[in-house]
């Protein structure tokens, strides 16, 4: 590219807009169906199943420990197509970009979204970019869209949390917070937390073929697992009790929260879930998750109940019941 | 809503996010895939042929003759998957806010939307809400990403073209640049002009239905025309003739460009279409499309030679031929 910054004419549908299509933005994301350059992707899918699903990443700083806004973008679709029993396949890509963004900056972002692409076993099949003057924008926004292919026999929804049911999440919670929050203040963190950003769906669908009938996922993002648990047992009308002591969180990240006044239960996280199982297949859901990276840590945080309908109670370590809200107001802004 | 605008706590993963979405967006949406508050929609389609397309939209002013952004995101994404040969089925919605934005516009505009959906047939499936610092976007971004199932027996690529084909343009270029720009710079224009957004589907469907071998279909959106017609003649390697007293141009659109020093050819169209048919369906696509509301205008422009590779020429009034460019640089910064 002979511009090293982006234009207003790259979001143009003429010549610059092109260029940048055909020396970033192709390269990149290279495969069949973004070669044929239509105005959408034609798709052939095994089953007529499908899950669908959108999310925009508006995160700041767009660059941040263990990842980026692109890694986010890809992984979170993959994960929310996960989170409803789909095994993702294909997702669109749209950038909203300010007048004066960093070609450089643009190279990296979506070169790692091709990683994470790739490590998910997805294609980006079609995208669109714009372009917006200066301060319209925050640097670049992107929105993903994921079409993934249900699998057989599952049916996940937070209708089906019932008392009795384990609830398991898949490692430390509160490393993508963390990291953001540190580095939107220059914070100094050890090297061991960074985003947990990851794409769960290989780990997924070993989970789900292996035990069809686990009940719900979710993946605690934006207002944490405090707002996934709340919206369940509200959903569900069943009551969730957690062990404070069960619950896995980074000596680092703790220590941190602490100084800072958060609670880790209200972090958002990037690259965990949050199972319901039964309590006979607990053990088999928890050996298969502790054979993949992301669900080395995985373990019981607590239990659904039929008690405390609509509430989300933890039990601390020194023995009381304190009520875990839903979070109220803005917890961490541009997290994701 | 207690709020009248909207609050960076409207972004959250929270309390005002879930008022949001249950006072505004459900309401204006509604339907039983949405209902089930899922991280995604699980959908099933009559095929797993399908077609999968996104779009941004940053246009400005956000309002404006004839239409909002909202209908802009619903039929922009609605025609792509018609110039795919599919017939669009689900859409997603993906907001971007600014702080500050008023609540009753944001009504107004998921109103249209809930409308523009109807009107095409298609359920608005899943969406993510993100609010931004005030400053930091320009009001209000949609992305809008669309499923849809393709025709069977169709195939429409730009790689199509070839020569003898006639190309027809749907109706009068040039009305939403027109409509825009007029809005952005105070000028009046007769109640005539106004934005040709308008959603494409039906006509299209009983198009390919008819005639499933059209070669071509683009929408000349940004870049206009000109953008569209070059991109085929360099894709599909043919020349492309167009007659200047064929093209359709409302006689207020004529001026407003005279004016103002643009061709009618650059301007971006939202309700227009553009095909490549065989010369013997010529007259059988053209009498579906004057059925139709936003067919009724349709005309052929041109057709498709052998010479001239991968140029577009017009043949003006007075017997000369121009060429038509792709576009170079900015014409209308956002303009969809």
């Amino acid at each position: 590219m002979q511009e090293e910054i982006i234009t207003m004419a790259h979001g143009s549908g003429g010549a610059a807009g092109h260029e940048l299509m055909k020396e970033v933005l192709l390269p990149a994301f290279d495969n069949k169906y973004l070669r044929e350059m239509h105005d959408g992707a034609k798709l052939d899918l095994s089953t007529n199943k499908i899950a669908f699903t959108t999310d925009s990443y508006v995160v700041k700083p767009l660059f941040f420990a263990g990842g980026n806004i692109g890694k986010l973008a890809v992984c979170g679709t993959v994960n929310d197509l996960a989170m409803t029993g789909a095994v993702a396949k294909y997702i669109s890509v749209g950038m909203i970009i300010e007048e004066g963004f960093p070609i450089k900056d643009l190279r990296e972002i979506v070169s790692t979204m091709r990683r994470a692409a790739d490590e998910a076993g997805i294609y980006i099949v079609t995208g669109d970019t714009k372009v917006v003057n200066k301060g319209s924008a925050d640097g670049i926004f992107i929105n993903t869209a994921g079409v993934g292919e249900r699998i057989d026999n599952v049916d996940i929804s937070p209708l089906n949390a019932k008392a009795g049911q384990n609830i398991i999440v898949s490692g430390y919670l509160g490393d993508h917070a963390a990291t953001i929050m540190a580095s939107r203040h220059n914070l100094e963190l050890p090297d061991t937390v960074k985003t947990d950003c990851a794409p769960l769906n290989h780990m997924v669908k070993e989970m789900l073929t292996a035990v069809p009938n686990i009940a719900v996922l979710r993946d605690p993002t934006r207002g944490g697992t405090a707002a996934v648990l709340n919206e369940i047992a509200e959903q569900a009308k069943v009551g969730i009790l957690l062990e404070e002591e069960a619950i896995p969180v980074r000596e680092e990240v703790r220590g941190f929260c602490d100084i800072l006044g958060f609670d880790p239960l209200y972090l958002a996280n990037e690259g965990k879930l949050i199972a319901f199982v039964n309590a006979e297949d607990t053990d088999k859901v928890l050996s298969i998750m502790h054979k993949y990276e992301y669900g080395k840590h995985a373990c019981v945080i607590g239990k659904v109940i039929d008690k405390a309908i609509g509430e989300v109670g933890l039990k601390t370590a020194v023995g009381g019941i304190r009520i875990v809200d839903m979070p109220q107001g803005e917890q961490i802004p541009r997290i994701c």
